[in-house]
């Protein structure tokens, strides 16, 4: 696993791909799945998701402040949707679909070494989380897993069908006002 | 354009498209282009995007607590980068890339011919605003354009280089927890 800088997430989630969340508490590690979230701040890195009382992960997340959003390569569709839909109140996730948990670098929930990357996050605020169950999340490591073969991610269209990935447009040429941003993962 | 219920808001955004947003202040419309954006809540719909002092739609969403987030197919991609390497502060945008505005049904803010579908919102809640720019908003009615051959829309990896949409997986039959979603636009 490569570790990239917390200030590249932007290149990972503002695209919109569908994600697995981690948590961890007293020992216990919990995976579910995860569409509503988005870039907030590049730098530093921040973070928005909604993660609410109805998930299994919420407790898990308010206790230990900490999670880390996992990116799926287009293979693990069928997991993906499958993890979203079971609990891991009566189900160990990562025996259940297989995954398989490697130590995080800045945070005990673990990453996912069938992910295309993994993203560390600590909360940074959860004045939201009352009223909306959103947090902001603080981007502290990412790990990019070059061994992945399949790097086309996920879309969720609400419903349980997805768009993979399909040809890139390469419009950097175009960018004269936000040069800044134009750095390779 | 055909309407559909606010409350399908999801199914347009949770894949995470690149949006153009329209404001209106003072009967002076601007469009810019947002990345940072996400849905927060199924129904009622809101949604959250972050648009800030630096952007000039900024002061005309403050103000007026309306915009209109529309969906580009693919065929808008070199315009949809354009649009957010200029500013409306001395730019004429929709005049410059020669985009038609349309009224919307329930914001002052027009809607965009071009685009796929238009999102009309009003702000919801604005108190994150001023340590994130982070506008909460409530959707009002959403037009879908069903003349637009492109329909394939456009994911920003954050350096001016997108996926567009490609093959679609159906996994709706696995969606057994989340039944009520699965709804068509």
């Amino acid at each position: 696993m490569r570790e990239i800088p917390g200030g590249k997430a932007y290149r990972l989630l503002e695209a919109g791909p569908i994600v697995l969340v981690t948590t961890a508490d007293r020992g216990r590690a919990n995976v579910m799945t995860m569409g509503f979230h988005m870039m907030i701040q590049h730098d530093p890195p921040l973070v928005g998701c909604v993660i609410g009382p109805w998930d299994h992960s919420f407790a898990a997340l308010r206790e230990t402040g900490e999670c880390v959003i996992s990116i799926p390569g287009a293979d693990l569709a069928s997991k993906v949707v499958d993890i979203g839909n079971c609990s891991g109140a009566d189900t160990d996730k990562f025996e259940r679909f297989h995954l398989t948990t490697l130590p995080s670098r800045a945070v005990k929930p673990p990453s996912i070494a069938e992910c295309v990357a993994n993203i560390e996050c600590t909360v940074a605020d959860d004045a939201m989380v009352d009223r909306y169950s959103l947090f902001i999340l603080a981007v502290k490591a990412i790990t990019i897993n070059d061994s992945r073969r399949e790097r086309r991610t996920l879309h969720h269209n609400g419903d349980g069908t997805f768009s993979i990935d399909g040809r890139t447009v390469d419009l950097r040429n175009r960018m004269v006002r936000w040069k800044q941003f134009q750095v390779d993962v």
